[in-house]
């Protein structure tokens, strides 16, 4: 049976979903990407998209810097409600009863408490259509000790990401491989 | 307790894990890529990273198309292969046992066992540091009939796809909402 043939759309899956928190102590807000993704390894780059028309993408080009925070499923009609609703209209923050944690290498607040903040500096935004793309070189990462198995690795049970498909927003399931594992079978 | 201050590192998860196919029907080659993601959703642009000494990198770069295919779990094995073999020594399509499918505006063949085939046309390539970063316009999606619902949606516990966290290849859990269900509660 033949495969059913499209119009071209974004389709791509499983996407992140991560909060981006951006501004500074006084003036901050927090918008939900999911149009997010890793650019190169190193120097380490990731890439955001965000509508010119949002009030995050006018912060971000004036301040040239961002955090990408990475919540559990606990937090996620919070991540919902920072996907929906203006940070022109809210302080986000207040809304979701969030915390400013302070950044080390940036000024855009943390937000404490996601268990893995990504801090970026701006190093090109590229304007691609409705989307504008930043692609963010990665100055710090701070982790709660609470996502940590017993040997200091990341236990991705316990670190619960929220997994988005298309408007959907999903759990992760269990670990099924790791990367290599074939050749080590082979070796 | 504060958090752990690590070194900067890519750090982000859960990422998606394709098999990017490209070449012609002569001479192709897969290669699995979790550094992927959406650029623009109009047009509709994805961007793949690729090590410039990878096999592929200069094929794509040759070709200007390449195809994401989205695997299921059912080709993990599969997909670890493409990621740690190189196409300069083995035929990919011919070691996973992948069949070329014809694709309808690019030259790059698709693999026909992934359920979802995303054509891409190159628009843009960034050269970043270890990783060429390739933005790709969506020219046509395929959908294999098995991984929609009774209404025609996806049904993405039946394209049960592969979740990358850091090393880690993981299954989805359940989906746990809806984009834009904390608005539909309080409206």
């Amino acid at each position: 049976m033949p495969k059913l043939e499209l119009s071209p759309s974004e389709a791509l899956y499983p996407v992140p979903v991560v909060l981006v928190s951006c501004g500074n102590q006084d003036l901050a807000n927090i918008i939900t990407i999911a149009w997010c993704g890793v650019a190169c390894s190193k120097p380490p780059l990731l890439t955001i998209s965000i509508r010119p028309s949002r009030h995050s993408n006018n912060i971000i080009k004036g301040s040239g810097d961002f955090v990408i925070n990475i919540p559990t499923q606990n937090f996620l009609k919070e991540t919902d409600i920072c996907g929906t609703v203006s940070g022109r209209d809210k302080d986000k923050f207040g809304l979701c009863n969030f915390t400013k944690a302070d950044p080390s290498r940036v000024r855009s607040p943390m937000i404490k408490e996601c268990p893995v903040n990504i801090e970026c500096k701006v190093t090109k935004i590229l304007s691609l259509g409705i989307h504008d793309m930043f692609i963010g070189e990665v100055v710090k990462v701070h982790c709660d000790i609470s996502v940590l198995d017993k040997e200091g690795n990341m236990d991705y049970s316990k670190a619960a990401p929220i997994v988005y498909n298309q408007g959907e927003y999903w759990s992760l399931g269990k670990r099924i491989g790791r990367y290599g594992f074939s050749a080590e079978k082979e070796a």
